[in-house]
């Protein structure tokens, strides 16, 4: 028997900001397992900023992150009910390798979490503040886009090396929710003069800055620098739909306060992932790492759903239940 | 007695580029020197370009380097004849603290090294290289104001630790310049297409840049520079005489290659000072560096020389010969 499944991709390569009408629902055929694959029902699929990105440079199928359950298994390491995360494309049934899909401990931690605050936003952050910033006690760290799924959870790392942090998120509902995890401050990028509330929010300057964003929230901080400060470069949320050049009107305090400014992949920090998952669950569960999720139902509503977490539209890891 | 001096001072706080009408030519009484006072007399006056930057911060008296001869000493440790490295105010004759001169040693080595090659632009170029940029045998480094000189000296010294390295210059007879130090190659930016050209002259792409001008050198190799690439920003030339904000449109690959800039102080690598004079002299007495300087002659010709620095005219160190 042919199984069928309902798959999301790209109509065609989009030629601006990402719309619901860039993508496709569609019916496929689905292969029937062979040995050593194994049959996997999607529960939550993975909404992240960086797939927009390949969405704009290709177009057509995208592979992203799943949390899938298994629904048939040969005899093979993987058995049916596990929970595994997996990359591939958009469906709500896959048929895929065993060895692709990778078996998750659910127990006492929702299967979400491996999407989320265990999965690469959680690592990404421990990456960021662990081996880019290294924050001390009493230092004052900004992290921008601090609502989000990487942000929150890097301004809670931060202070739980004694750092003070300053989140900066867009809206006053997101500000009051990054407040909620135990940030020193937040300030709505959208209530206008960054720049003054920032100064205000840190009196002895900033000495770290874990920037997700772009132009928007770097430049303002760079004024507020303590020489030889450090700027962990995660993401450019901002500058990811367009091509236009990115100006920043205090690129000069790189030279004056001789900064420095480091972009990062989380894939290059591989051989910490074990040490990071154990350090973030544990976290987890003695309540000093809290997170928020973003759920929409259905996942005919992905698209829409993408297209609202790019709009900054919720708070935290933002995420589709199949 | 009251010896008299001459001095360069700024006539005002400069309002757009610096020119030599901004700057006048004044005599001033001596103070009689004061036990533990030393008289000096200028021989060289060093033109750097980070000077324009104070100039156009305050305006007023300048504080530079100068190599001078002791006139009148007393009891200490300055003898008369002895050739010192002082920073003060640009004057032909001027008394300071016995401990603000530091005897150089000029045996075999012209006194005027010692605001080149061994002093400010050599230890600069040494610390950009060694403590920052680390380079590699076989990896391909950039280094802009290649004819400058720091970036000549950093140039040379990349060579020396087995990297194939391109130099960016304004002008035909700088790029000859830079290549008869034994750079691989040298780009002319005025030719235009500089992007096209450091394309070709970097088959296997770029792992290290020593920038020392800004936008117009960094922007064009930042889509040529290989994964985790480094970039030593020791200089914004480019920029000193203006407020625009920086532009850079290929900013994006800081995130996308996961590079690093890393603004430095050569005031941030004391503890290296006298490594770095070591290295540099046996280097410089072996002829495994050479160097070149414009010199213009006169002290009231001083302003001028300065403008023409600052305009590029010229390879090299440059200095006032007193």
């Amino acid at each position: 028997m042919t199984a069928r499944a309902r798959r999301i991709r790209l109509a065609a390569q989009p030629a601006g900001a990402l719309a619901p009408a860039d993508f496709v629902l569609e019916e496929i055929a689905l292969p029937v397992p062979r040995s050593g694959q194994v049959l996997l029902r999607t529960r939550f699929v993975s909404l992240d900023p960086y797939l927009a990105r390949a969405m704009h440079a290709g177009g057509g199928v995208i592979s992203g992150r799943m949390i899938a359950e298994v629904l048939e298994s040969g005899a093979g390491q993987l058995q049916q009910g596990d929970v595994v995360l997996v990359t591939g494309p958009w469906q709500d049934l896959l048929t895929v390798e065993e060895s692709a899909g990778r078996r998750l401990d659910v127990a006492g931690i929702a299967a979400s979490a491996w999407i989320g605050m265990l999965g690469s936003p959680g690592i990404t952050a421990w990456a960021g503040v662990n081996r880019v910033l290294a924050p001390r006690a009493g230092e004052t760290v900004v992290v921008s886009a601090a609502a989000g799924p990487v942000g929150s959870v890097a301004g809670q790392l931060a202070r739980l090396a004694g750092a003070r942090v300053i989140g900066v998120a867009g809206g006053q509902e997101k500000c009051d929710y990054v407040r909620s995890l135990g940030f020193d401050a937040c300030i709505d990028h959208r209530a206008g003069a960054l720049a003054d509330a920032l100064a205000a929010a840190a009196p002895s300057g900033v000495d770290a800055v874990f920037e997700n964003v772009g132009a928007d929230t770097l430049d303002p901080v760079l004024p507020l620098m303590n020489k030889s400060g450090r700027i962990a470069l995660c993401g450019l949320f901002q500058h990811y739909q367009d091509r236009l050049p990115v100006t920043l009107a205090n690129f000069r305090m790189l030279l004056d306060r001789a900064l420095r400014i480091q972009g990062f992949h989380v894939a290059d920090h591989a051989d910490a992932f074990a040490l990071a998952e154990q350090e973030l669950a544990a976290h987890l569960r003695a309540g000093r790492l809290r997170y928020r999720e973003t759920v929409t139902d259905g996942f005919e509503n992905t698209p829409q759903a993408f297209v609202n977490m790019l709009a900054g539209r919720g708070t935290g890891k933002h995420l589709v239940r199949v």
